[in-house]
Order: C-alpha cells, then sequence, then structure tokens
C-alpha cells in the first residue's frame, strides 16, 4: 500500500485488486501459488486477510497473506537467490447457512413511515476479534439509539440501528434488507454507516442515486465542535449501499483514518485497540447526523 | 478531569491548579498530606506527575498523585469508613545545574537577519519516557528541517529547529532563549512550537502581543488536505511564549488531543504509543506552515 496517500483509505482500494484477483492472474501466468504482501500500512508479520476470487475456468492455486516484513525479507533473499517455498493451508469455504441481521427500531412520532437507517456489520473475518471492523460501528449505532433514549428525544420519524450480517463475505444481509424494505414499500430516507473503525471523527461522506449535489455546510458548522470538518460526496458503506436504487441517501461515516490498516482483517483488530473516547465521539457526531436527518428532513440541502 | 470536554487541554487546565495549589491549600486547612486523583482521562492505576507549588510561609506537607481508579476506590472506601494511609515519599528537589537549548538553523537565503522559529522541549518528567511530552515535538522539529533540505527548499528567512530546555521544570530554556535573542537583536517573525503530543494533526492555535486578528482562510484551505481544518486564536506554547513581547507571532500545533492524557507525565508516555504515520503527517504539516510563514511573511494575513 502506499505510505504517501494520506486518507489511507484511497490507499488501500487502490491495490485491493492485487488481492482479490491476485490468483486468477498468478494462475493464468502458470504461477503454482501466491503469497501476497499483505495489505497494511505497519510494518511486522502479521498477516491481513480479506476477500479474493477465484473463476471456475482457471484453476484455483493457494494464495496466502504474509506480514509487510516478512514480504520485504522474501523480497531481499529472492534479490540474492531462488527461494523455495512450502505452502500448507488449512483454511476452507463451508456451506452458506442462515443467519440474521439484528435490528432495533425507535418508532417515528410524526413520519412513522419514514425510516432513518444507522448501522455496522455484525460478522467479522475469523482473525482477531473484528474489534474496529466492525464492533465498532456495531455499538455506535446502539449508542444512537442509546442517547436519544437517553435524551428523551423522541424522533419524528422511524429511526433503526441495524447489524448487518455477513458483510466481508457477500454482502447478504445489506441485500436482503434491501430487497426486504422494498417489498414492505418502506420509504428510507437516509442510511448512516459506521464501518471504517472506531478512530477520532474527521466527516461523513455521501452518495445517492440521483447524484444530487447537496449543500450541508450549515450542518457542518454544527457539527464542527465535534471533529466534524467535512459532509462531502464519497463511500457510504457496504451494508447500506443496496438502499441506494430506493432513492435512500447514502452516508458514511469517516473517523481518521491513519491507525486502520495496521489492524484491519488481522489478529490485531482487538478491543484493546479501540480508543473509548474516540468511539464515543464517534457515536455522537453520529447521533447529531441523525438528529438533523430527523429533524429538518433533506430537502433543505438540496442544491 | 471533565471527560465531557472534548477538547482535553480543557480539562485539563480547568483542573490544573488542584495539583499545582493542591499540598499548599490542603495544608492551610491543616491537612497532613495529599493524595491527588491523576489529571488523567483513562481509567487505571498509573499516578501522573507534574509541576506543584508550595510556599515558604506555609508547611510544606507530602503530596503524591495516585491513579483515576485507585482514587476512585479510596472514595469508596472513605464513603464507608475513615481510611489510614501511609505515605513514604523517596522524590526529592535537586539543585539546578547547567544544561542547554540545542539549535538547528538553516540560514535564510533574502531575509537572513529575520528568524523563524519551530521547538519542542527535550526535557520530560522522570517517569516514562517523555515520548509525546515532548520526544514528538522535539523529532518534529527536526523533521521540519529535514524535509527543507530533502526537497532542497532554500528559505527566504533563517529557520531555526529548537530542543528546549527545561519546559517542565521552570522554562529556563524558553526564557533563556528569548533573552538572547533581544539581546542580539534577533527579529523573530514566527515561533511555532509542538508540544501537546504527536497525534493526528488538526489545526494550528496562535497568540500575538497585539492582539490583532488574523485571517488565515487561504492557508487553512491549503493545508485541509492535510488534516488541518482550523488556524485559530488560542495558546501556543511554554517555551516559544517568552518571545511574545518581541512582537513575536507564536503557533502552537494542535493535534487530536483524545488520547494525550492517558499518557501524559506518566509511565506510559513511551515510544510504542507514538504512531509513525499520526507523528509524520504532523511534521508534514508543521513544515507546510513554515514554508507558508516564509514564503508569504505574516502582513498578508492581519485583518
Amino acid at each position: 500500500m502506499d505510505p504517501k496517500k494520506i486518507k489511507t483509505f484511497k490507499a488501500y482500494s487502490s491495490c485491493f485488486s492485487l488481492r482479490y484477483n491476485g490468483a486468477v492472474e498468478v494462475a493464468k501466468k502458470g504461477g503454482l501459488g501466491l503469497l501476497l504482501r499483505s495489505l497494511s500500512l505497519s510494518n511486522d508479520h502479521e498477516p491481513h486477510t480479506g476477500s479474493m476470487a477465484y473463476h471456475d475456468s482457471i484453476i484455483k492455486i493457494p494464495a496466502a497473506a504474509i506480514g509487510t516484513s516478512t514480504a520485504d525479507s522474501l523480497h531481499k533473499f529472492l534479490k540474492r537467490s531462488e527461494v523455495k517455498a512450502y505452502l500448507k493451508l488449512n483454511c476452507k469455504q463451508e456451506k452458506d447457512t442462515s443467519s440474521f441481521n439484528v435490528i432495533g427500531e425507535l418508532k417515528g412520532t410524526e413520519f412513522p413511515e419514514e425510516y432513518i437507517v444507522v448501522g455496522g456489520h455484525l460478522d467479522s473475518w475469523d482473525v482477531g476479534e473484528g474489534a474496529h471492523d466492525d464492533g465498532a460501528g456495531c455499538v455506535q449505532s446502539m449508542e444512537v439509539i442509546r442517547l436519544f433514549k437517553a435524551l428523551n428525544y423522541k424522533p419524528k420519524r422511524s429511526i433503526r440501528a441495524i447489524l448487518f450480517m455477513n458483510e466481508e463475505n457477500g454482502n447478504a444481509g445489506g441485500i436482503e434488507y434491501a430487497i426486504n424494505a422494498k417489498k414492505k414499500n418502506e420509504k428510507h430516507l437516509a442510511a448512516l454507516e459506521s464501518d471504517r473503525g472506531g478512530f477520532t471523527p474527521r466527516g461523513f461522506t455521501y452518495e445517492t442515486k440521483t447524484k444530487d449535489h447537496y449543500d450541508f455546510n450549515a450542518w457542518e458548522k454544527l457539527l464542527e465542535p465535534y471533529g466534524i470538518s467535512f459532509i462531502e460526496p464519497g463511500f457510504s458503506g457496504v451494508d447500506v449501499r443496496p438502499l441506494k436504487p430506493q432513492g435512500t441517501l447514502l452516508f458514511g461515516y469517516e473517523p481518521d483514518s491513519q491507525r486502520y490498516f495496521d489492524f484491519h482483517h488481522s489478529d490485531k483488530d482487538v478491543f484493546e485497540t479501540v480508543h473509548p473516547r474516540e468511539l464515543s465521539l464517534g457515536a455522537a457526531c453520529m447521533a447529531s447526523l441523525i438528529y438533523l436527518i430527523d429533524k429538518y428532513g433533506l430537502s433543505i440541502n438540496v442544491n
């Protein structure tokens, strides 16, 4: 990953396909296996996992990630001489099984048939605990509801905190939720996802089917004391994205990204690395945005 | 410390005098000793040290800080019954001795007699390593010079990276530096200090003798991609402040403050807690500000 990209998600997305398509591309060239330099920005021997693809028409070669420092050593050895590697992988793909999204709802007092969603995803990779990815987003989403109840705020619209299932492995939960919303004719005004770690707040990004440009200047000013310095066009979140064709305005919470890829999809993504103040401050920002959407609707922001 | 204050330095400064004046105030009321709940926002048994005062006219009672969780337990015990504490302190105040500021200079090409200072402080409390307070500020200040050299940027003004001595114990280094600057009639245009930890960038604060209001909007926009969202009036830094009467515009680098008081003045302030990307990004922001001051001067910003 390119350490010069200041927003680390840009570094990640620009080399994501090395991991996702690597095994197929290597097999096409006759390679027998793939050892991938982990998509991480820290220097250590920690392998980082993640989604990857095989094509049925191309031989399925073994593929494994190794830590960045391990890869650097290997690179050095390869410059000097031939290296023989013996790969023994014990991973396997189990059959699909039933699992569930978990949904909590605060019924709206004025427009109960209009929904605002705030969510994260409940599943995580097998390594680590998935504390940042996406335990943080789950507890922040529940915290939005808790904060409203603690403040005795009765929302005008119905607010749903959703812990989506299966984001990492096909997004079945997000897709199924959107199908059901359409089937039940539930009008989803907005959906906010937190899936970029439990770090100190920076901003929100948004996207919409119509590509309307929104003017969130007034809201940015209100949120600025809490560390939010932008609400700008950008990616929202994997789980809420299937709502896009229904015209839902989709938001992504964007915390500071400097430390995220130290932990992402690895054994290092554990509870102790989530800072309680950073996590809570993010949840407070999310609650504030949901409050503003609930109170004023979104039409005032269309440019 | 009040955890509800979002900028943690505000929480710190609002109860700083409990530590600084505590022993005197307790002694006035006939107290025999002081156990202080550490000025920290984390829940643990780690004592946090810091400056405190005695008056010669008031009996000097022993005073010690205990961890926040230790204090909470003590508080609970005290509600139930009387508690006897036995204090054995082995701290002592040694006599003053000679030490030195460390100064590196890039000579200006156009106005070599005008100085821009960037600095941190070289001393730290005896506990921990002083990694955030203020190892971070020291290496960032040196990094500003290194970046200019790496870019082959020849500044118009003379740039000094200063590692000040004795910030924690009387500010002798900062005071002495300002005295010498005046004596040698060195015109100090601006001075930037980094002494709030090596965390991800947020902004810069500034102060000046004349209380002129500056308009840094144009510079904020230039620095925004690097995480700087404000350049606003506020405290600069203990070491550069003695330059204030000379009309120097004083800046303080303000990183994100959420984690700072977990480490501050305690055994927890060690190298491993400084994140390399956050530290470097801060140094890059500082170098950018110094570059702008050097290139455009400061008169363009006066409102």
